[in-house]
């Protein structure tokens, strides 16, 4: 628990170092993002060119921007880049010039329903420039010349990304991926980004996984494009994939987004996870609208990668706004969120299929030192419904994962079962 | 709306020329009938002789009638076929005789519970005579006399059906069937007549139709029973099966009962039909009780025929009895019948399988003319949800009427997004 | 009705007949109770030695019991087993010796939230000795020397158990398994003995039989085991099989524990069983606790085999009570289990496939001598819709108790509609 808790303070701070970075889907705003989290990580950063083609896209121009404001006619600056950097829309081209009013509107965004709000907004593949603020200040702008400044560069560079590969007993891998191209917003996605470095760390500290795991740290759609164009041969690795995001908000419920077969192993295993863990969840069916899963499960590869969220996007009224801060993302969410993730990859590094050695009538546990077992609950804290559990269902046709979603309990007591009977080759690996 | 109405008009109207012939399921009434129909539509009517042996059964002989009564002792007429067909049971042989009141009443049918009401009787395949009254009538006779007079003929004849096929782009087919057999029965069956009438009006008028259509006016039971026997070699060509009856009661809402396999492609597209379009309805698995779907149900041919209702036979107090009249058949009921069967229509017409062309990732809509979509609906009024859903799910394992039903977004949205991604070469068809 | 009655005092008498006798795992008093049995049906009676071994398992030593019990220093005897066998722990080691209060206390056992019931205790694997009491009782125990006294024997012997084999038409089989270990407890289970009893002497005066049934009285678990180790040739044959347990108490819901596989035949036969006779029932999924079952759906086994109770094992308080007594099971309950049973065997016995011998359209019942059919009910009792659900689903793929469960109407509606079209030659078996 207390454990826990430095967790989630952990996971907090590092959201509140990468804040005030002004992301996007290229630029130096991600470089200092990913050398923060390389500072922690033995992260490998990818630059791909612009220009690149990568499937039906092209790698865009690099974005950066160093300065950005509006000034009245009396000089008084309405509106600077410094304090926030949502009110430049993301991609803005450069602009020096004076406007009036209503010139100046075309190129202004706010949220009439949420007056006190700063929106955040891109235009990433149409060249435009605009400036964001609180429908309250747009209202009280009154008739003047507005001298509009965006000190941005539009250029080839290239696309950044960072990667992890932690290898394990198999190749066969386990993907977590995090998008990293929004500016100053925590929930989405700081939230996921830490959340995937904390786990990692605590990846890199065990000595044995049974599965290599891959980290990516990708602007969203074009970042992962790109990625999948670069590594379409990892892509027959990936066992288990998940799409971390919005994970730090207040929201109780855990939700799941499934892969898109809606039947594929993570799919079970999350769900399960989240069942033996407390807390309410929601298990949603995939949809072609989303994060990155779009990409990782667009028919040509149909990977079996889910989302991982609290309150889902879009659902928050925080989302995609200036309300989406570090006081808005929690360190208990986001110590609750990655305590199921670890109950998730608990049981993908445990899940396994078992072959009953003494399938025809129970085995005498008794004489087998499980004798204690017979009564119920013992000192071993292995559950003896468990054992019988696992012994009857261990026939080559059901995992420990099946047997645990047949039974009803959870997990972790069916692999402590399983254990303790591959102690006394009353269970072998099924094959 | 207003076509709509002027349909549901002209469909009342043709019922109402048709409710004072005394129908059967052989004669007169039932050419006199078909001529009304052929005077809209070029139908086929076709004899088939008295005897002529069909599977398990044979053509009946012919039944006419020209006058029917019953008189008391003062010579007053008590019951008039005259005035109403339903009076004498249909297929009553010739009866001229006195009799008392007693043996009167042997022949007499009423309904106690509806005592206002003439029943529809029936003697088909046994020769009997009787007359039908209400049952305040039957009540209030009297002790007397009565010369009981069915100018009836039973004879070696033939049973006449009407046909109409209409030749598409292919020769697979979609059949709508609908029973003629009725006296002066609006709900049942006039309304489902009247409704196949106005539909191959309107098919008639379409220069290009994927299907073959072919439409039967038959009478229910033997008349199915006889077409099939007649047409095996055609049976294999049904892809689409509809029986209408009951298509113009005031119910709001329609009631499909699905085919016997109930997972045919028909059963399907209804439910999605009438989900699609406004109001309430019901889905009901099949039973082998009904109309003929029995027939086109039965375990040789097993074919993919649903039947199509508004309020289902047997469960509106009007049916088989007098109160089944036109003023029981609504205009607006017909039209909003008639729109449902147009809507089924588009999704048989218009359902396919594609392949998405850029199955790895998303393409990039916006270099494609398809940016304008990226923000949500556009002027096109193609929906950008349904161009990702149809293009992840174009995959070949899917078809449009799959990927609708998936989404829940309506087939037509879908099939506009698949038109438009058609156009762009990001899809082919699939076959 | 009154045949009903009579059963179940019949029933209810020979429980009372059995209920005094000691009976255990092994020993006279299970002896005595199959002799009692053997009065009545043709019981071969088999003995196991001690020491051999049967799977995992080795037969264990026999135990039996003259005497015993607890006097305090007054000579007066406190518990004496010879007013209730549940006073002994079943399998204890012989005693006599003198033993202060906390010391005795470790050997005592009683039920703290049923303080006015003596539980049922057993140590079969372990040789200790232990008496059960009320919990008044204990509690009111004073400091004293208590004489303790148990004269039972622990040594070579047998593992006996009752089988009966009625040969049927085929050597398929009918199991039908029930235990006979638990002492002086009437529903748990001499209500499954005493209603296997009474199914037997039905059987027996039958002539012809479909089916071979095999009748078990075994002493749980081990017997169980026993069993299925020495008959590994005859478990291929069974192809229905039941488990009898908990079937007197006044519970008015039937449980259904389902077979291993949950689709087996057996699991949609007690199904429709249920919902076909009148009152209440639950089905509950398998799972590898309870009695036999757990040997029989073994995975080496995986036999279709359920358990059929009135109110499950632990879920009646009365359950390894004293309170489990004759006046807990009544006549009635009985009467009710055993008719329930005959519906089973009655769905076991009757249940086929056939061939509707005219599949294309339906038949001309009216000249088939089933005309008086066409109108509903008849006569003979064949309901019109059965016959048409009859042929309509008698196409090779449908059995008639798939039809019943399709229909909606009862397995032997639909039975007496397939004899009907049988006779008739509408339908032919199957293969």
């Amino acid at each position: 628990m207390s454990r826990n808790r430095d967790y989630g303070k952990s996971m907090h701070q590092l959201i509140g170092e990468m804040y005030p970075i002004c992301r996007s889907i290229t630029g130096n705003g991600v470089r200092e993002t990913l050398e923060i989290i390389r500072s922690r990580i033995p992260l490998e950063v990818v630059e791909i060119p612009t220009g690149e083609k990568v499937f039906d896209w092209q790698v865009p121009k690099e974005w950066n921007i160093n300065e950005a404001w509006i000034k009245d006619s009396a000089g008084r600056k309405i509106v600077d880049f410094a304090d926030l950097n949502l009110h430049v829309m993301s991609y803005s081209i450069p602009v020096n010039k004076k406007v009036t009013l209503s010139e100046l509107k075309k190129h202004l965004f706010s949220l009439p329903e949420q007056p006190g709000l700063v929106p955040h907004k891109t235009s990433y593949f149409s060249e435009h420039w605009g400036f964001c603020m609180t429908h309250n200040q747009l209202k009280a702008l009154e008739e003047d010349t507005y001298h509009v400044y965006i000190d941005s560069s539009l250029k080839e560079g290239s696309l950044t990304y960072g990667e992890l590969f932690i290898e394990g007993e198999t190749r066969e891998e386990v993907l977590i991926s995090t998008h990293t191209c929004h500016p100053s917003l925590c929930n989405d996605n700081l939230s996921g980004i830490s959340i995937a470095v904390h786990l990692a760390e605590q990846l890199l500290k065990q000595y044995q996984l049974r599965y290599s795991y891959r980290f990516l740290f990708i602007p969203a759609t074009i970042g992962a494009i790109t990625w999948l164009a670069k590594n379409e041969k990892v892509v027959d690795k990936i066992k288990y994939g998940l799409i971390l995001s919005c994970l730090g908000d207040p929201g109780r419920s855990m939700t799941f987004k499934k892969s898109r077969s809606g039947e594929a192993d993570i799919d079970r295993i999350v769900e399960k996870a989240l069942s033996d863990t407390k807390g309410p969840y929601e298990i949603r069916e995939f949809e072609p609208v989303g994060y990155d899963e779009r990409q990782f499960c667009s028919p040509g590869f149909n990977l079996p990668v889910g989302l991982l969220m609290r309150t889902p996007y879009g659902e928050f009224p925080e989302y995609h706004t200036s309300a989406d801060n570090p006081d808005f993302v929690r360190p208990e969410s986001l110590a609750d969120s990655l305590s199921k993730l670890e109950e998730i990859l608990y049981i993908i590094e445990h899940n396994d299929s078992y072959l009953n050695q003494n399938p025809r009538c129970e085995p005498f546990l008794g004489k087998r030192g499980l004798y204690s077992l017979s009564g119920g609950k013992n000192k071993t804290n292995i559950d003896q419904e468990a054992v019988l559990w696992t012994l009857n269902y261990s026939d080559g046709e059901h995992s420990l994962l099946d047997i645990s979603r047949k039974s009803g309990l959870s997990f972790r007591n069916i692999a402590r079962a399983a254990e303790a009977l591959m102690q006394i080759d009353l269970l072998k690996p099924a094959e």
